[in-house]
């Protein structure tokens, strides 16, 4: 979908007390020139990000987005994100989705330009592609191996596997590898064979009733969309967990989704081409849920 | 370093037979906005690159450069570059190199903007950084886990291990960590125990009279310096190989370096805090040969 705005950000120190930052945002051409080639998102994908939904106007969740943006800034080491600056933005940028149906807010913050005094920030905002098809008639996935252990990202933060970052290369490649699979999404395991996440999504099984999501233990991102959804569980009586999910556990589940931000909750109805029971009245309801205002 | 020069080009069919591309080519102020912000290389870290070093106007190794590009777009699924294209891009850099002295000609191709039309592609030319003292003085390094088995990269072609894609963003997160352990610069290990490569450059050990390099079996780049002084070595009647070094091979190294196309020959000084001793007459022979004129 075209960029139908975007707004560059003149990034404020994490502890300026104003409450108002119109005067560092800068109204751009999404479409026109707007970052040098000096840039490091786009050398190195040095930089960190969050996909905002946006309906009817209304940002999503916008809240649980600036904190993962400052949780994947500290593991980054990235300057910390000034988040009443971001929450103006997203508030300005909101002003320019469409005003009924499906957005995406974008915001990015990268190193900014090499050897250079600071980061660059910007948000920009797009219709959402029509996602009505996969949360009515499902997806298929695969499981396709992340090559790292479930210890390794407690072992080795410098891989950075908590945070969102830029470097979104091999998410891409894991959804081509699917798709040449004959599948339409990607479930990442570990190399020995716990259950991780997809590469935009998050994974939720019911296994007994019971709907549960792989902990995120430092080597997936906390999914926004995950965290609403069992909140919204939770208050409808519902048990929701996290835990340490081995390959076998797919095989046991009795309904399984990809929730996102944008694409909201995607029922899976095959798993490495097995299939999985669809509840379609449930995934109906979490799909009205997550298209009802939620701050 | 601030950029020199800066061209953007127009992608050509990787079979289009022109001997002259030029017309293909806009020269861009490398300082002013020339990317949009739906550019894929700055959203998701979507594309290649390479970084071709050069002496007083000379671009070392342009062949060995262009091959790693089109290997890095098979691995990423990206149109072929058109070799001649790109080749005859390099020529008009490095006309905008300093004359005398090093430099660096970067070359870029990305997956393009989201839902566009093609790819984006352009080559930055800078000075170089002084790297005599690294060069001469050497280096300290940690090992760091890169969180693969050593056959992972052969099982798991979608996690990119051998391309050079512009998601590096774990790259740099291990030379920030190396400079936190007071070391400055990392090489990385597998999770079971074998040597890799430095986040942007390839290791060399003498171990016994002989140099070795870790085998560039799909986890590692083949580095165009290592292969250069590989032959070079050959030629001056030194034995040289590729093996799958166990993390023991570093203990038993009597000289070592870290060999990259624009740092050159950096020698070793100690690895995770323990000494390795340096050969600065060999080490000195190497930067006289890496400084020369090389195709």
């Amino acid at each position: 979908m075209a960029l139908l705005f975007a707004l560059v950000i003149d990034p404020a120190a994490s502890d300026d007390p104003r409450s108002d930052f119109a005067d560092t945002f800068r109204v751009i051409d999404p479409s026109a020139p707007a970052l040098s080639v000096g840039e490091l998102s786009t050398q190195r994908g040095d930089g960190i990000f969050e996909s905002i939904g946006v309906v009817d106007g209304h940002a999503q969740e916008t809240e649980a987005h600036l904190e993962r943006l400052a949780h994947s800034a500290r593991i980054c080491d990235l300057t910390a994100p000034n988040l009443t600056q971001w929450r103006a933005a997203v508030q300005v940028a909101a002003q320019h989705a469409p005003r009924h149906g499906e957005g995406v807010i974008k915001l990015i913050l990268s190193r900014g330009v090499e050897h250079g005094p600071a980061p660059t920030a910007w948000v920009t905002v797009a219709a959402a592609p029509d996602n009505t098809a996969v949360r009515e008639h499902g997806i298929r996935v695969v499981t396709l191996d992340r090559g790292y252990g479930i210890d390794t990202p407690a072992k080795a933060p410098w891989l950075l596997l908590g945070a969102k970052t830029l470097s979104y290369a091999v998410n891409m490649a894991a959804i081509r590898e699917a798709k040449r699979r004959g599948a339409d999404d990607a479930v990442f395991v570990t190399s020995d064979g716990f259950v991780l996440e997809a590469p935009t999504a998050s994974l939720i099984l019911r296994i007994d009733g019971r709907f549960v999501t792989p902990a995120p233990n430092g080597g997936i991102l906390h999914g926004t969309t995950q965290l609403s959804l069992f909140a919204h569980l939770e208050e409808e009586g519902h048990d929701t967990g996290y835990a340490t999910l081995p390959l076998s556990a797919l095989a046991e589940t009795d309904a399984a989704w990809l929730v996102s931000s944008v694409r909201l909750a995607a029922p899976i109805t095959a798993i490495d081409g097995v299939e999985v029971p669809v509840d379609a009245e449930l995934t109906a309801s979490f799909n009205r849920y997550l298209l009802s205002p939620r701050d």
